[in-house]
This record gives C-alpha cells, structure tokens and sequence, in this order.
C-alpha cells in the first residue's frame, strides 16, 4: 500500500495514496475504531455537499472567493451528490461529538479533488483549494455539521418516511371503502364487544397515520432552520454581512426544499430540538403502526385455530420446520421497526438533553439515529402496503359466524329494557350456552317479534349522529 | 364500621356507609390492592365531571333524559367540580385498562348523591337516578375514559404547562436583553471558544422554549378531539342522533375550552396517540430544559473553584456537614423532573403500541402519566423562574479575566492571516502559556498596531449578518 | 394558624407551631412547590430512621456522642418507625438532588421530638439535641440520602417485589402441573402450530419468573452496600476511626438484612448504578409479566369468539354499556405497570447518567421511580395471581376443537416423508379446506394407517430428548 | 445478469446464478426492502456456522445423518466461519420476526455449497443437501435463530465488551494509583466542596466499572442457555432422544464457550428475557461511562477559562474555523455511544416484551441491538482508553490553587467549633472575599495557631475509617 503524506495544524499524517482525503480524516479513522466500517451515513455527506456549495457560492456573491474557486468547489460537490466519491467518506459516528472531522473529510475531500480538477496532483504543489480557508470559509464545524443533519433528515422525511406512509395510508383507506359493508364483531379488552363493520375498523388506521402524518409536517418548519452562518459560537464571527441568509437561500435552491435561516443561531448549535421534535413524530408514526401491524396479524391469525377474519397474502414458507406454514411476516418486520424507533427517541432524547454552553456534542448520533428511523419508517410502510396491506381481504364465512355467535348484541336492547334486564339475558345464556334471543324469551323481557326487531348487528353500526 | 348493601350485574357487595359509591366501585377496591393508597389523579374525575353534565344535557336536550334527572346529576356533577367529594374516588390507576371502574366510580357517586340531593337516603328506595341507565346513558367507559383523559391533559397543559413554561421564558428574554453587552468567552466542547454575550447564551434557551411551546401548541389540536358518542367500540351505539357534536359543545362550553368531537371515534377509542402526540413535546420541552438548567449551574458554579461567571440565589443551606455551602437546587429539581419526563414517555410509548382492535387497554397509566409530565413541567418551571432565573446576575469580575485569557480570540485573525499561521499562534502561546498576542508579534505575523485593532472581543460577537 | 420561629446558619424562618420540623423543612417546602402534596416516599424517611438510630449508636460507642443524646435519638426514630410522625415529612421529590432537605428534615424533627421526649417545649431553651451537630453527627445528605434510599429499595424489593413474585411463581407453577396432561394446539407469529401441552406453555412462563428472580436476587449485593460514613465527598470527613463499618453493622442489626458498608464510598455518593443495576432487574421482570399477562388475556379471549382455550375469574361487570361483559382486567392493570416500569427504567437510566464529579444529583427520583417499580411489581403479581392466575382453567371443549383442525400436525411426517411432501398435504388441505388425513392419502403418500400411527398430537409434545 | 432457477414449496424462484443463497432467501430480499443493503449482522451468521455444524455432529451421532452429509455440512461451516462466504448473506434485520428467512439463507448457502463440494453444480442434478431435510435436520427457525443469538451476543460480549471495559479499568486504577498523593478540591452539586484526591476521585470509576463488569458477568449464565433442540414449539418434535443435551456439548466444544441447554425450552423461544438480562447490564455499563466521560471532559475542560485540574491527550486539531483548539473527543464519542445503548435497551424491551405464544417474533432486532451496543461498549471503552485515559496527567499549578481557595475546607473545624459557627465562618469569608483563616481569626472562633494545625487539606481525604 503507497501513502502520500498531509498536513495539519498538528503535523504531517501518511494518508493512503489512492484517497482524497487528508490529514484529519486519518487522524479521525486512527482514533475513533468504534464500530468500524464507517456508519457516518452517506445523507450526512450529501448535505455537506449542498452546503458547501452554497458557501462557495454566498462567498463568492458577497466577494470573499474568487469564482475559479466557487466552481471548483461546487463542480465537486456536484460530482459528491452523482454518487462519484461515495468511498472517500470512512469515518464513524462514533467521533467527535461535533462530527468536526466529518466536516473536515468533506473540506479535504473537496480541496484535493478540486486539486485534481485544475489539473494537477494531489500531494504536489500548493493546494488549489485550502480545506479550511477555502472550502469551509464562513463555517465551522459548529454550523455546518447540523446544516448537513437538517438537510439530510428533512430530505429523508419527505421523500422517505412521508411517501412510504402515506402510500400504507391510501391503501388503507381503499380497503375502509371497500369493507364498509362488512359487518362483524367488535372486540373490547380482547372480548366480545357490540358490532363495527371492517371499514369502520381499517378507518381508524387510516386516521392515525393521517395524525402522524399531520403531527410530523407540523415538525417540518423547526427542522427546516439552518444552523449555517453561526460559525464557531452562533455569532456568525469570519462571515459576511448578509451571509446566512443567502446561504440558506441557496441550499433552498439547490435542494428544491422550503430551507431558511434560523432567527436564533445560539439555539441551533447548542441544541438539536428539532431533531428531538421531528423524530417525536417519528416515534408516534411507530406507536400507531405497531398498533396497526398488531391487529392485523391478530384478525389474520390461524388459519384453523386462531381468528381468521381476514387473509393477508402468502409470501414465503413461513417455517423451516412445519411445512405449509404461512406467517404474517410483514407485520413482524414492521413492528421490529416501530421497536427500533421507539429505542431510537430514547437515544435522541439523551443526546439531546447533554450539551454544554454552546455546542451540543451529540451531533452524528442524533443525526444518525433520526436518519435510521424515517427510513425504516418509509420502507417498512412501503413493504408493508406492497406485501400485506394490498392484499388484505375478509373471511366473510368467519367473519359471519363470529358475529352471530356474540353476546354482545345484547346491548342493543340497554334502550329498550334498560342495562340490568340485558345483563341478566347475556349472563344466563352465557351461562347456559344459549343464545341471547332464547334467554332474552324464556326470562320473558322481550318476545321473538321484538328480538328480531331490536337485535340487528346491521343496525348496531350505523354511522356516527 | 358500618356498611350497607349495594348490587350490581354480578350481585351484592357491602359498601362503607357513609360512603357514596357503589357496588363496582368496591369490587376495583377490592380486587386491584395494587399502589394504594388511591392514584386515580383527580383530574380525570373532574373531566368526567364536565363530561356526565354535558352528557346528561345533550340527552335531555334529544329528548332521552328528563330535565329533573338532568339537574340532579348536572348539581352533583358541580359539586365535585367544586372539590366536595374528592375523597369518593377512592380507585388506583392500575385497574381496568379502559378506566370501567372509574367512570363506574363516577357513576355511582353521582346517583347516590342525586338520590341524596332528591331528599332520600342512599341505599333506600329505589334509586332516584341509575347509574348505567341515567348517568352514563348513551355513554361507555371507552369512550367517557378517553374524553376524561384529554379533557384533563388538555386542561392542565393550558393551565400549568404552558403558563409556567412562559413565565420561565419571559424572565430568560428579559435577561437575555439585560444582559445583551456582557461579553463572555465562549465555551463548545466545554473547551474555550470564540466570544459571544451573555444576552445570547440565554436567548438562545428562549428560542428552545419557545420552539417547545409552539410544539406543544402544535399538538393540541389532536387533544381537544374527544371520544364522546363512540360509545362501546366507536359505533355509536346507543346514542341519539346527533349526540356526539352537540355533547363536544356542551363540554367546551362548560370548560372554556376548544373542544370538538373527533372526526373518527374508533381512533379515539382504540389508540391514544394524541396522548403520546402532547407527551412527546413534554418530553422535548424536558430535554430543552435540562439543558437550560445545566448550563445555569454549570456558569454558576464556584463559588471559587468552579466556573463562576453568573451568580445565582442562595435559598437554603446547601450541605449538613459543610457549613456555607449553597448549591443550585432548582437546577437540579428542574433537571429531575425532566428524567422523570422523559421516562414517563416511555412509559407512555409502551402503553400506546400495545392496543388490541377496538380498544386500547392503557388508558389510565397513559392518562397518569401525561398528567404527572404537564404538572411537573408547568411547576418546575415556575419554581426555577421565581426561586433561580429572575436572580441570574452576570459575574462581571470573573466573566472579564475568563475572557480576556482565552486563546480562541485568535479566530479573529482567520480572515487576516489564515487558519494555519492563527493556529501557529495558539498553539505556541499555549505550549509558553504566554499571550497570544505575545506570540504573534513574536511569530512575525502580526503587528502589535494590528492586533489590537484585529483581536477586539466586543467586535466578535457581533449581531449575525 | 400559629407560628413558632426557627433557624438555620441562613437566619429565621416561620414554621407551623404544631409541626416538629425545622427552618430548612420550611424552606424547601417554600422553594419547591413542584407536584405538591409531598411525594418523598416514607420509605425513605424510615430508611432514615434506621440510619440516624445506627449512626447515634456508632458515635456513642465511638466516644463521640453521650448516651443520654443516643438514646433520645434512638427513642425517635423508633417512633418514626413505628408511623408516629409521618405526617412531619412534608417534603416533594422535586428537590435538592441530593436530598438534603429530606435529610434535614429528618434531623430536624428528631431534634425537636427529642426536646419534647426531654420535657421541654418546642422553640423554647436551648435545643436539647442539635439536628446537625448530634443528628447529623459523622454524616452528610451526601452519604446518609443514597443510604437511606439503599436501605428503602432493599427492603422494598425482599419484602414486596420478591414475595409478590414468587406468589405469582408459585401459583403459575401449580397449574403447569395440574396442566401437564392437557394436550393444545401451540402457536407461532400467532399461526397454528405444533401441539404442546398448556403445562409446558405454563412452564415456559414459571421459568420467565424464576429468571427474573435470579436476575434481581444478583443485583442485591451491590445494593446491600452502604454509603454511610462517606460523609461530604466520600473520604469519610468528621467521622471517628471504625465508623463506617460499624454503623453498616447497626443497620444490619435493626433492619435485619444483610448490609455492608461499601468498599467504595466515592462511587457510593458520586453514582448510583446500584439502583440501576436493581431497576435493570425490575424492568426485566415487567417485560416477562407483560409478555405473561397478554398470552394469558389473548387464550382467554372470547368468550365466543375469541380463543377461550381457558377461563379466568370473573370479577367485576366489564362494561358500563355492554351487560354481562367480562374482561381480563387484571391483565390490563398488571401490564399497566409493565409500561410504567419500563418508564421508571428510562428515567432512572437520565439520572444516573448525569452525575457530576463526587456527587449525583438525582438521587431523590431515582430513589422514587425504584420504590414505585418495586411496590407495583410486587403488589400487581399478588393481585394477579389471587384474582386471575389462580383461576386459570382449560376449557378442554374448545382445546380439543382447535387441536384436531390443525394443520401443522403435518410436522409430524417430516420424519417419515420429508419436509417438502408433507408442505404439500398441508397446502393441499389448506386451499381445499379439507383434513390433512384426506391429503395424505389422496395424495398417496401415507396409508390411513401410518396416518393414525405417526399423527398423534399427545406423542408430539414429548419431554424434551 | 444471468440467474438460475431455485424451488421452495410455494415455487420456483430466480436466483442469481453467481450466489450460492435459494429461492427462500431471494423472496425475502424481494419482499423485506427495508433499509437496504443488508443488515443481519455477520455475526448471526457465523453463530447459525457453529450450530449447524453441532446439529451435523449430534444428528450422525444419533443416527440420524449419514457422515458424508455430516461431513459437507461441517466442512461448509467452517467456511463459513473463516468468512469465505460473508456476501451470501444479504438479508436485512427488518424480516421475519422469528429470523426464519436467514436460518434459510444459511441453510440454503450451506446445501448449495455443499454441492460444490461435493464435485457437482448447483442447479443440477438432485440436491446433494437438502436445506430443510438435512441442513435443518432436527432443528426450527425458531429453536436455531435464538441459539445463533445467544453465540453471537455471548461472543461478543466476552471477545468485545468485557475485554474493552477491563483495558479501560486497569487503566485508570493504574491512574488511581499513580495520583493518590494529589489533593485536590472536591465537588459536589458542582460547588467547591471538602478535599479528596485525584486517585481517589478515579477510584470511584474503577468501582463503578467493576461494579459494571460484575453485573454483566452475573448475566452470561442465562446467556449461556441455548434454545436448541426445542424445534418448533419447544417440544422437541422431530429431534431424536438426546439430542438437546449433546448439540449445546458440541456447540460448547466448537466455540470453546460454557454454553448449555436451556432447561425449558419454552422460554427460550416464546421470550428472549436474557437478551434482555445482558442488555441491562450493558445499559448499566453505558450509565457508568457516561459519567466517567463527562466528568473528565470537565476536569479537563479550559485550557484557560474552565477547570482544567488534569489534562487529557489533544489527537487532532478540534475546530474548523477556531485554530489551536483542542477536544475532548474521545469524552464525546463514548458518550454518544452511550446514548445509543440506551436507547437500544428500550428497543430491546419493546421487543422483549410483545411475544405472543409460544413464540417471540422480535429476535433479529433483539439480537442486531444488542450486539452493537456490546461491540460499541468495546470498542469505545478500547479508544477511549488509547486515546484517553491512558494520557490523564495532573495539573498540579491549577489543582493546588482550586484547593487553597475553597471556602469548604471549613468543614474541618465542625468537629471543633460546631457547624453553625463553622458556616459563620465561611458565609463570611464569601461576602467579604477573604480568607477562611482571616475570618475565623476576626470572628474570634479559631486562634491562628488553632486554625494552621485543625485546616489541612492533606489530613481531610484521609483513608475510610
């Protein structure tokens, strides 16, 4: 293996000769071997790539850097977000606390590649572009580390985890329509409870994931403030006048994304709220789909001995032992989602909780762990949808005879002869193993005629006055 | 002790005679002997409260209730509203996990005291007023549960969540600008930085709670949606037309408080993600401040050998064994009720993932929980505000000779000179324990004339461009 | 209402003329009005009692405190013991993190009692006792709070948590054996499976629990250790030679339980993984419960249209709306307690985690949040096991029904026909909702005979080989 | 691409020609596109390589496996565990809660090498091995999965963890040792407090980890138990007599690990409590070293304008844009990882706590999160060590100057003086910003003489007594 040798304000590093990163990133990949190979996620970079350009071009506008140099600078970010340097990039969330060696990789990565672009090599000559002079002037660790996080999880959240759930939402919401009809049994404590029809049931899912849903945009706004232009303490110290807010308004630009400055930079270095609020959201999504994906495999369960109201699709041999075995996989991989990000907030909410004076020093585990859960979220909705949701469908000869079975109809007479008589007509047929009509005759409360009359699961559903 | 017999479906159960409630209540007494004594939070007795009145008006109102028994239970409904039978809801929080028992509980008082109110004595004659067939008429612990439960959290939050967190929030602001040319070293990585003032440090715990509050505002909307008139599974059942909007009046009416009933009662009757919506931005408002109250002492630290650069109230002796010493207890009260919230998140996490088809079984823990969070926070806040933050004065002696050490001025000299020869400059003066401009005279990079013109830490924090 | 002055080394503060606490009681009950009514669990202040009561009997055998101030000493706090004077601790959680107000409190009150016990009037002459210099004597909030909390949790979890446990235990492990014979169908991803016997599903259950057991049982001797005799920072300060040994052994002696003083007293003061490491265990446990409570909620689910393979007590009528509904009610409150548990562990974990240099400042809620887990898990076993576990019964009809439909008996052949000829029986039987007998031998790949030989449910739940 | 065609009991499948995986790992690649690329931890792999190759040895030992097949099967294992095959294993965690799809893709890698082996090609010709009949013989997803958990998270844990945190703990008892001559002030609430030493002051981190060490040992029984041999309800179905026992020997003979079988095979797959067990005590570990870590950032923290009592290791330049600086970032990445452990606890517990039946259907989440908070505690624990504490040096100029100045060396004169003219004492010296010596000399408590031989700093850390 050839090295080349770089330096920093510590000293000279050898950095193996075939990657374009420099001194830090290999003082970073010596010090931090946690959980190696590099975890720092790849979104990260790419926001990294947005804001660099965006700097290189502020700078430039407001005169500090010279055009050669904003193109250079921006022509490698351009080839960053194509996917070209995605191997330049090794280190570990599990460093700096202020993911400052992230911002310095992107900074070496970024000179030395521009080193390449004017034509020469790296190693040789004066660089073309200084990482820190250059690359990261107006910035800091401080402002563009979260910068990147902001942009990453906002990106994520709304080409991710808001399509992947909303496309579980949709098809829930058809499936409400079309079993609106289907009357069956309503369980309450897991018990025999009065009548809902199967729509109804699915409306209430398609209801929570429009509240999550509605609960996670209402997060966007915090998120899309921007640390950038508070540099090295929030007070915006080595900027240009009219600097942050220019530069979120190209990072805006190029990433299509509603992005402003933040009015408070004091607060977007030292805290990572809108981390902690967004992935909130997050976590309720993971509540909901749990309670989702739960009743689902209940009401799918059997297919002989379980409750076998609906079918859900076959997609695998379910057992490597029992053959013909088919599992409600889908809510499975699901639910160990919606326990990830459940775990996930509890890590955010310590990290969070922690920071000092000026800085919040659990930058990349915050933005590592939010990044996780909204992608996991949308792939497991989008998974879920594809392989389950779609293909549910009612087992109306189940569904049929669980509902006549039910005592509870029982209730419907509460109006006519009041909750104690009917009590006694549920209590008597339980008892006996008779049904509510014979019980509710032979105590004499009610005659045949008026049974009829009254006891209709049909009736008992009607829509909400 | 004397007892009287009351009855309910299952048969008799001896009650306590000078007690008003009945039968069931005294089998939950009985049969959940868990955390005595009674932790069923009054505020959710005084939500059905609102609730059996604006039930029984809009029953009376759609002709199913006469007005004589709408009044007898509309009087006791007052009474208990004002504080007069607090010691009648004798029930813990783990019972039944759709909180039967305590809308039972409920139920009977009401009928027992209206018998009393009727002119009779409890437990003779038949009863003026049923418990199931009068006071819950149209009702069912599944939907009266859940619309005590968000009447409570919504209650308390705008009553003492949000009031305290402003309180606290206004004196920061006033601080914040109090104290907007006291400039202070800056810290990130609790390492010394580049400066900004000490008006900035504290608004930037302004921009977190109010963030927090906006959040925490975001969230009720969901909250103020109510249950009501879903009934047994979310049908309806049992209620006459046009129940449900009119009884959501009638509450908000009484309470003075936006509430509407919600558009879908089987996700308000199954899932409770509207509690962990609210809780969620409890918790972010804990991190927030946990932050905030770690930072006032850690600056208030000392009072010789700490960091020492605000002074805060002395209020109590701080040691038994050291004589003198005084500590930053409400830092501390305030940072233990934020572990507490955001444990209680958990706690509500764990309850919401977890229901089963119609209903979620972990009303009264999530309902505990969320309560506890909003009281503590509202509290905690307003004791930290009265008791720490209004005393916050800057230590100006102190804040002047941290200051004027530091090494990070040298980032002033970026611009001037680039990031290497600064770097050389810090580094040199730190490995002499020299000055930094000593050493950058020394170093031939600056002129005396020039650092002093350059290196001035009141132009460093200047107002972000 | 009547005053009386008293005062601290801070000057004089009004106290209630009928109360026995003192100036910094009267403080902190001013400074802290977070969550009011006190909520500093009385465990703790009779945790202190034995403490103040071992440390009186130290000091005087050490020849540093006369037998005439032991004993009035000790005479108090055997009367705090035996529930005289609860109502004298006012105090909330929400305090001083190191308890010192509590601390205070109790010397304050065994000060004044003990000037009472002397003859004398309360405020009148020369204290009899001082609360620092004699209660307090040899001893700091920062040694006696962690120990006053060891010696709460210890026995909180010996007498309560353990007992209640092992009633649960016992009960479940009874029934696993009156079940052993009791051949069902098992379930996996809730799908039919091969047969087990309801013992064995019990047993797995009675093993769940005594895991648990063992797992709290190895976390005793870490709390058995004592922080007395630390003092101030942990270098035992102000005590006399042998202090802390023996004062460990007069706790030992009057609570009768194994303590020991703690080899490290600065780990003792300045973290209490002690209680984490207990609370690890507690949380453990609510997972197993949790996991317990809903098997046995979801077998007994029904009655008609459910599971209802067993029956369990009927205690309470279910439903405000629906008559003769019955429910697992002592599952819901049981699982209740899981979650909170869960939480407790979460914000047991904040505290402990964010100690400061000699002294963690959470010790008041994480004392709270492991005597809530511990009395919950203890009190809600009980209750389960009395009201529910006890009752469990096999509901052999419907057991028998749902064994003899399966189609996983088909695993039987694998052995005799291989994996992917027996997948294809039960396929075939699936799509034409027929029995696996017909399949296998229409397929021709068993006689009927070696179907009746080698399909057996009772051999295929064989003791383990 | 060129594939080939693979078959399962529901059909054929293309399959990548170049991959040695089957039909069933292709569907769940198709099925579960849930944070791709894969996930399923390697290490899961290499556990399912031991204990295929046990279950080849236990089978052809009870006659039930011809040697040759024993043999192909053993001789793929072993690649398998020198990692000969690490890209056949593509599957994510977010699958089949029961892992079935891996034990698959294992099963399926190991027949179709087996092939290979065997001189012929995959894809031609009758099977050599069957996945299912052979590869799987006397084994279920649901007994193989768990006992590839437990090697996995055992290895991990005594290779990784363990070893990480004693290097950690040798290092800073040396550390203690090497400073317990050097007094320095104490601190507690963050105030000057009494004097302790820096070795003592480590001391306390060493007890806590040994504490750590020892609570994550009493955990490894449980760990040590393998579900095995329970198949696929626990029962045993399909294993011949023995088999059980003699697996787990093997499995213990081939990892050189005191693994056994687990006494009841029902908990072993219905609940996965000792993943819960060992992931508690990593919680308890990641709350130690939070503290550790934090409070030696502190101690470090300056160089100028913090404490700076003891300097720690600068490994690379700490700040983009503030040159010179230098951080604590060996402190911030074993915090975050920190963070990430508890949160990965709650995840776990989420899981742990859902199973249904015979069956918990969380274990790959479970067992991905506790082998990465065992892998991170390591090697966290390992750099920071390094990186670190190995470089801890005294301060002794700021440490001597921080002591002589507190106020709290005043607790020496308690025992002479009493605590209330003590506190005299020091308020005064406070408001007047003397000296404590000054003051009790005006005050005409102490005499000069008196004061010099009572207040000595080097006499009040003196050893436990």
């Amino acid at each position: 293996m050839s090295f080349r040798i770089e330096k920093d304000t510590m000293g000279e590093v050898k950095v193996p000769a075939d990657k374009l990163w420099g001194a830090q990133t290999e003082r970073s990949r010596n010090n931090f071997k946690i959980g190696v190979p590099a975890s720092m996620p790849l979104e990260i970079v790419y926001g990294f790539a947005y804001l660099k350009k965006a700097a290189a071009y502020t700078n430039c506008e407001l005169g500090v850097l010279p055009v050669e140099k904003r193109d250079l600078i921006a022509n490698v970010c351009d080839e960053i977000l194509e996917g070209k340097h995605d191997d330049q990039f090794p280190l570990v969330i599990w460093q700096t606390g202020s993911g400052t060696q992230s911002n310095m990789n992107v900074n070496e990565v970024i000179a030395n590649r521009a080193h390449q672009l004017a034509g020469k090599v790296i190693g040789e000559g004066d660089k073309t572009i200084q990482p820190n002079d250059d690359v990261n002037k107006s910035q800091s660790s401080n402002d563009t580390f979260p910068t990147g996080m902001h942009i990453a999880a906002y990106k994520k959240i709304v080409e991710v985890t808001i399509p992947g759930v909303k496309q579980l939402r949709d098809t829930l919401q058809k499936k409400s329509e079309a079993f609106k009809n289907v009357v069956k049994i309503g369980r309450t404590h897991l018990m025999d409870a009065t009548p809902l029809t199967l729509g109804q049931e699915l409306s209430g899912y398609v209801a929570q994931l429009n509240h999550g849903l509605k609960a996670l945009e209402n997060t966007l706004p915090h998120l899309s403030e921007l640390a950038l232009g508070g540099t090295a303490v929030g007070t915006g110290l080595n900027t240009p006048k009219g600097y942050s807010k220019r530069v979120a308004e190209y990072i805006a630009e190029f990433t299509k994304l509603p992005f402003i400055t933040a009015p408070n930079k004091f607060e977007a270095l030292a805290a990572h709220d809108a981390i902690v609020e967004s992935h909130g959201a997050l976590k309720q999504l993971a509540v909901s789909l749990n309670k989702i994906a739960n009743d689902i495999r209940l009401m799918a369960s059997g297919p002989r001995s379980g409750i076998g109201e609906i079918t859900i699709p076959a997609n695998e041999p379910g057992s490597s032992i029992m053959p013909g075995k088919v599992n409600p996989t889908q809510c499975e991989a699901l639910t160990m989602v919606c326990a990830q990000v459940i775990g996930n907030d509890v890590a955010i909410s310590v990290g969070g909780l922690q920071g000092h004076y000026e800085l919040n020093v659990f930058k990349p585990v915050m933005a590592a762990n939010i990044l996780q859960s909204a992608q996991l979220i949308g792939d497991a909705c989008k998974s879920f949808e594809v392989n389950c949701a779609s293909g549910i469908e009612p087992n109306q000869e189940v569904i049929t005879k669980l509902l006549n079975n039910s005592l509870m109809l029982v209730t419907a007479l509460n109006t006519k002869i009041g909750y104690y008589k009917a009590a006694e007509i549920a209590n008597t047929a339980h008892k006996n193993g008779t049904t509510l009509k014979e019980e509710a005759i032979n105590l004499g409360y009610v005659t045949a005629e008026d049974y009829d009359e009254w006891v209709k699961p049909e009736d008992m559903v009607g829509s909400l006055k």
